[in-house]
């Protein structure tokens, strides 16, 4: 295995009923903004949990953060930040509210100039705004990391940053929010979590059998659990499995030591920049593309990765490999998640468009630093 | 599960000549103490590496620090500490060095009379000098948790205390401190990592199958790896492998939401304060008695580690678990560590002098609390 620093100081209260443990977690005298999506929170009971536990403390509201959170949106949550002399940030929804809220986090304190650079020119974040999580929705990870993603509407781009900075103080997660989750985002939710951990895991060996088996014990319980999420909604204990399946997957745990992919990440991110496709799909659809046009790369894990999730091991080498990658899709689509971009009415013309960008950029991305335009092209038309 | 609160901010430096970035992790004007054993720091040449790391740092060194390390050495460490004017303490060695460091670190701002309450009365530490570690053996997991045993020496006692204010800052694992390890040190680390996992492991089933299988992913690393680092220590890979393992073991992750045991560590403690063996050898003696005589109370996790662990599943559930114990017992033997009280001349005197000491404090263990004196001495006659 590689060497590797690593720490992790978010602290997580998970549990039915833990949103009333809130207000220990906040400084008495903060000035809280609270941020939050559009309005779900109020249909499902959950802003007034985290209202009522608040009681007596100080609390601005800012509400609107959009699916694929926008810079424009973060701006002006940056503005109420100055204006009400916020000091405390809470984020109440899911990934996308707490993206956001990291990117606020930042933003509010950056004195070098525009805080796009955080985004596009990579500029390290010297200071954030302490902040916390109450999560609605297991998927992103981001309860538990320094990581976000920000979407420029204006420019059809988006973009992440991370920083041990915006690593929340604490994370609520209340697997009862999951009672009252569309399916379409419990899916979602699955995919994103199962492609966080393939992203750390389908790589190249490295010999770290411990990381290795942690991935797939992941892999394996979101198999198990999240198919009876969605077959029964108020599953308590099937809806904490997969609470806590989603965060493990992304806390930095099973990312020590080995190398890491996020191609399908950084492909699927401009499916949804050019046409606003949930995250988790883009997923669902480019990752197949990456294992069937990296299959020589990631040969030994795809192999691994097939004989112990799904105990495929007959055939040669290339036949199993195929076997690995319809037997994903075939998971991936039972969750009703579809895996092709004619099912999303992406047409071809938008392969081009994305080739485009990463011509000009000249990126090369993947686990080997390799993938350049022309494979990134193979994949999307793998999808097609 | 139940409902959890985690967090476990220690900065983890893992692997190849990571001593050598052991100064930016303490303030430069700090007055460090530097805590060790006996001197194996120095021939195996870690003494040299930190020194060279802090290099321009104030350094004041106490040594002397036994295996299950006496309150009556670290009060005279509390007692330089003061001296001093110590601010930062730094453990340079294995468990024992470590869980001293966190004493002393704890007893050093006790103003509540004798700091040995901490240990004998439980009473709850409310400040602690900040400490860091360089790790030289893999076993008790103590480089990244708030855990301390300590042994009052003149009475044979041996108590724990724990806080999140002794976790260590940092915690440098350089996995080539196991190239210089006795046979003997690294058996004892893996049994004692191995009944770790153990003791968050094999309780009874709470519908957490993450958990369980991140603990299993331990198990079986344990057992692919341990036996590899015996072999041949100059086995980097290996070590590393068994060295994460071992932090791994007891971080808490495997902790969250799960019931827990730990009646193998307190009956293993006496068997250590009153003969003085290596505790994880008592772990090996007393975990499989724990097994034979909770069979009932933990049938259903024994059987999940019969089948996943040692592929065991032939033969009626009691066959199974004679079969599973075996298995332990025979693992714990191939390491060299023998499991049983006449291999280390224990006689049936200690078992009543033990048994005595439960009955008179009238203490349940157990993770289900109802492992009374009674029980204790079946599980001691079980090891003649």
């Amino acid at each position: 295995m590689y060497n590797f620093e690593f720490r992790n100081p978010v602290k997580i209260l998970f549990g039915k009923e833990s949103i009333s443990k809130l207000s220990g977690e906040i400084p008495t005298d903060a000035n809280i903004l609270m941020i939050y999506g559009g309005g779900s929170i109020k249909r499902t009971g959950v802003y007034d949990q985290v209202m009522a536990a608040l009681k007596g403390c100080t609390v601005e509201e800012f509400s609107g953060i959009e699916a694929n959170p926008h810079y424009e949106t973060c701006m002006k949550a940056v503005d109420v930040v100055k204006e009400k002399n916020i000091d405390f940030l809470l984020a109440v929804g899911g990934g996308s509210v707490l993206d956001a809220t990291k990117f606020i986090a930042a933003a509010a304190l950056y004195e070098n100039g525009d805080p796009w650079d955080i985004l596009a020119a990579g500029v390290a974040v010297e200071k954030a705004l302490p902040l916390g999580a109450v999560l609605t929705l297991p998927a992103t990870g981001s309860e538990m990391n320094g990581n976000s993603v920000i979407t420029r509407a204006e420019r059809q781009e988006k973009k992440a940053f991370g920083s041990p900075l915006v690593m929340p103080q604490f994370s609520v997660l209340d697997p009862e929010c999951v009672f009252t989750l569309p399916d379409r985002q419990v899916a979602n939710g699955i995919v994103d979590a199962f492609v966080h951990v393939m992203e750390q895991y389908l790589t190249f060996k490295v010999n770290s059998p411990l990381q290795d088996r942690l991935a797939e014990s992941i892999l394996t319980t979101l198999i198990e659990e999240g198919p009876k999420v969605l077959a029964d909604r108020k599953n308590y204990e099937a809806a904490a499995n997969f609470m806590w399946c989603a965060t493990m997957a992304l806390n930095g745990m099973i990312a020590v030591g080995v190398p890491q992919d996020w191609s399908t990440h950084v492909i699927g991110h401009e499916l949804t920049a050019f046409h606003g496709i949930d995250h988790g799909r883009t997923l669902a659809i480019v990752l197949p593309g990456v294992m069937h046009v990296k299959r020589d790369n990631k040969k030994d894990k795809i192999l691994q990765y097939g004989e112990r999730i799904w105990g495929i091991t007959a055939g040669n080498e290339d036949e199993r490999i195929d076997a690995v990658i319809a037997r994903t899709v075939e998971f991936f689509e039972s969750l009703g998640v579809p895996c092709r971009l004619p099912e999303y009415d992406v047409p071809e013309s938008t392969i081009t468009k994305i080739v485009d960008r990463f011509k000009q950029s000249e990126a090369k991305i993947g686990e080997k630093q390799d993938m350049d335009y022309l494979e990134i092209e193979k994949i999307l038309r793998n999808r097609l």
